[in-house]
């Protein structure tokens, strides 16, 4: 179900590149993260592997961010810089065909030579996912099974409302990289939704700090296990250093939900 | 999190073994089916290793029949022989805490000594998913994506039309299998549902053969997009061989949805 398509020519100064933007989901679990790595298994390159073989050239793709190997995306924003003198909506479905199935394409259109996937980013919105219980086998991928733990929502709800708004979140951000950051964050959004068995918890901020998402779940759970207890959330912010309090939920939960511009 | 527990004594003369008979689902995507193999990547081999770290001796368990490597089950049952002498729920809880999360035990319970996982089956319920278009990331485990090319519905309905009631399924049969067993089958339900760019499959029948399913989920494909027209339906029946009209859908769509007893 390839589509043909004739190899167009390369960009130069007769034939001026676009810019183009364009919306990916994908299935973490089998990538090392969005960004390009020297084995080459992440998304970016898969895309720009693509791109490559369509328009004989190396193509940059710049994401609106980086997402940890296993974190999945229903929002992720990538711009590139390419001549394409065909149809728009072949260029989709030539990039489309050779993708592997865990990544899709959902729309690619031209953009303002102004517009930077990361740059002009105005907030994201990431939705962790988890199962009160053992989730069933076709969804153990996509979220964190809490087990026959019970788990007390309403400490949750309250350590949710300590970190709403503008806090530094230095406690909030992995040991191992964020450094030289402005920690301070604000987060518009906390959500915590429950629907049977099923757990999902919306985060919405102008900026994240690495693994910051992954933190803030992890310290739920762990607030809503009672190992910590919710009214301790102010002053483990204030600590401002990262403590066995706040562990890392795992990654297969998180879904890059959206990205606003 | 693993439930601790005391080793049962063997099962022996005073301590006589149970029937267990238990509901099973799983994500078949990295198993090589639920039948056991030499190289034990079968569902069947991971159950059976679980059961022989608690009772500390060689379990067998019996499926109500073989799903292919890739198939999943939603409502997949198997019996086993085995003393237990603590409460039931114990049985359950040890045996799910090692299992790998892409296999999940929803109940177990001591069923009657006459009871069989195979030769008791009355009836059973496949569901393939399909999807309209290209599947999101987190969906093309479990769903065959049928891409870009226009499936016509109608033409499906008519062909499925044909399909329903006792007839010899040897042309839907895969060639390198079932030899020699009656080709005779009832085919109780057969019905195509459509949501939106989601479509379902549901098959019913008082026995299947080797990849009988989908080889029907093939065919009605082949029908949808144009390859095969209904009406030619009866002939293929009639003719009792396999034939390139017939092809098989991909493992990944097709879940076990329920065993009737």
């Amino acid at each position: 179900m390839k589509t043909p398509f004739e190899h167009p020519p390369l960009a130069d100064a007769e034939h001026p590149a676009t810019r183009w933007m364009g919306l990916i989901e994908y299935d973490g679990t089998n990538f090392e993260g969005w960004q390009s790595q020297p084995q080459g298994k992440s998304v970016q390159d898969a895309l720009e592997a693509r791109l490559k073989f369509i328009l004989r050239s190396d193509i940059r793709v710049h994401g609106s961010g980086r997402t940890d190997g296993g974190v999945h995306s229903r929002g992720q924003v990538f711009h590139l810089d390419a001549h394409w003198p065909h149809e728009p909506e072949r260029f989709l479905k030539a990039l489309r065909s050779g993708l592997p199935p865990t990544i899709r394409i959902v729309w690619l259109k031209p953009a303002k030579p102004t517009f930077h996937a990361r740059y002009s980013v105005k907030r994201k919105r990431y939705v962790y996912q988890l199962y009160l219980g053992f989730a069933p086998p076709d969804e153990t991928r996509y979220r964190w099974s809490l087990g026959d733990l019970k788990v007390d929502l309403e400490a949750m709800e309250k350590a949710a409302s300590h970190l709403r708004g503008l806090h530094d979140f230095t406690s909030f951000v992995a040991s191992n990289g964020g450094e030289g950051r402005n920690p301070v964050r604000n987060l518009k959004r906390l959500q915590i939704k429950v629907k049977g068995p099923r757990m999902s918890i919306t985060v919405e901020s102008d900026g994240f700090l690495y693994k910051m998402v992954r933190s803030i779940v992890g310290y739920l759970v762990a607030v809503g296990w009672g190992r910590v207890h919710p009214d301790e959330t102010p002053a483990l912010l204030e600590a401002k250093v990262r403590s066995e309090r706040v562990p890392s939920a795992p990654a297969r939960g998180l879904f890059l939900e959206k990205v606003f511009y």
